[in-house]
């Protein structure tokens, strides 16, 4: 029998967040139909971070209310501190009562980073993860973590891979159902890949990690390959790999899920995302953010698209 | 102690004559010596095919007899047939005695893409390769053997490993010293790199076998981490992704020197390249073809480069 793997679509908030164009609240929520028409059950739709902060998620609440029900499907919302928790709940009691949502919290593997992304320590961010993560799990949420910089820093270089795999623990311990490591900047290669997971697995089970990988530097998948042979059977992936890379103007961010799907299917790996529909999909994350997206596998069918609707005698046969 | 791994730059053949824009013999020496410069020891510089056939590769000869000498770097030249490999031997006796010049042939792993690519079935290829072959050993070359669609082909879909492997042992049977398996149109997923090399390598030694990757679908490092697992040390980059996808304009094709070796750099192995210098070998590579390259570290370093050039007091610094 074939070996699930779960695709964990992103595009929607890490995606849309990081674009320059900002996409109205029914375009986001078109995408999300798109994503989900297309077999992906677990969606990071947004985050309650503060408006002030990332306009682009201004909407936050308004799209989890509309956020469409469909079956299977889970999605993920960021909540970076108690308001943004007791906004995402709010949200939710106005939201489909059949809608799951989980919540999400991050926290970098470098100590520069994290005071950069959120103004605090490593340590007082876990001190405030106690008004989130307790309260998420009492309100019955399940809780994601996050591990940022998790192969290095914009700042600080290589991070230890003890040290990643340390906070990734520590995120466990707190009561998070899985942590997604994130190699934020795209400089990882697989024996570091494989260090950390070979920390992370002598003690925790390989459904607990995902791997989130950037493809900066066209070493994501080979990143996932080593993922795989270790056991982790989760992946954090973009939509046409949405979202650029902040650090690097034009450069590639995400891992694009097309990539990711197209990998994991001619593994033998069962997903249950169609990439034909997956393509659709990114072909409209196009449109919304106006620009060519960086997916290789995207612009190869998109490509392979065009040819055969020029082809002669292509229409009707 | 590091592990040597071979990096076979193939951008000045098989990447410039993909592109569109033709580019001067000149300014193709100027990427070879800055290519050589970066550290590159193997690089495939030219085709002896009919001009008529190739255009862009009409200038064979002349540069051939004008490549640089520099030590330790020797050369690449594929030659079709008896006519190629007389062309080559004649425009090599006008060179520098001491540029070392392999010739190269190429058979693909799938009948109908053969007769499209050289009009002859598969086994008329082998014959063909009779005056070729023996003739250029006998002259004092070194003869590699190519093996086009080893993955799959654009007419036939997924090619039996099996077949892909025989191939390959045929062309090593030949006296070839060196066998190059391309997934020409990069459909090509780890799995299936594991099961060809599993079974070459049964029967062939490591250091025989070369890969080819193309990162049309975003998988070329994967594989690549599939072929350094199971033992092989030469790989085929070419430089920025020079030579797009003949199958799909706009997608990208070879994969990206930079890409494979910031990859080995980062696990370790030792490629001899200097991954600056090659950098700066791809943006001559990109102002030669007029167009933005696909490779993924190539546009991160030319982002990171740009925003050093941009931050204040960054002069004299």
């Amino acid at each position: 029998m074939a070996r699930h793997v779960t695709v964990y679509e992103v595009g929607p908030r890490d995606g849309l967040q990081n674009e320059e164009r900002v996409v109205p609240t029914s375009d986001k929520l078109a995408l999300i139909d798109a994503l989900v028409d297309a077999g992906l059950a677990r969606i990071e739709a947004t985050s309650f971070v503060s408006p002030q902060w990332i306009p682009p998620l201004a909407d936050s609440a308004e799209l989890l209310e509309r956020l469409p029900v469909r079956a299977g499907v889970t999605y993920v919302a960021l909540v970076p501190n108690g308001k943004g928790l007791a906004r995402l709940l709010e949200a939710r009691s106005r939201a489909a009562p059949s809608v799951p949502v989980d919540a999400a919290v991050f926290v970098s593997a470098s100590e520069t980073h994290n005071r950069k992304n959120v103004n605090k320590s490593i340590d007082d961010t876990f001190r405030a993860f106690d008004e989130v993560v307790g309260p998420a799990l009492d309100a019955g949420l399940r809780v994601r973590g996050y591990v940022s910089t998790a192969w290095g820093c914009p700042y600080e270089g290589a991070v230890d891979p003890r040290k990643s795999a340390s906070i990734a623990e520590r995120l466990l311990g707190l009561g998070c159902y899985q942590v997604s490591l994130g190699d934020t900047i795209g400089v990882g290669t697989p024996n570091q890949t494989r260090e950390i997971l070979g920390l992370l697995l002598s003690r925790a089970r390989p459904g607990s990690i995902a791997l989130h990988m950037h493809d900066t530097r066209g070493t994501a998948l080979a990143n996932v390959l080593a993922g795989l042979d270790a056991g982790v059977t989760t992946f954090d992936a973009s939509v046409g790999g949405l979202g650029g890379c902040p650090y690097a103007p034009g450069a590639s961010g995400n891992l694009a899920t097309e990539d990711l799907v197209y990998m994991l299917r001619g593994m033998g790996f069962e997903t249950g995302v169609d990439l034909d529909r997956l393509v659709t999909a990114g072909e409209l994350a196009q449109r919304l953010v106006g620009r060519r997206l960086p997916g290789r596998t995207l612009q190869a069918e998109i490509a392979g698209r065009q040819r055969a609707a020029r082809r002669p005698g292509s229409e009707g046969s």
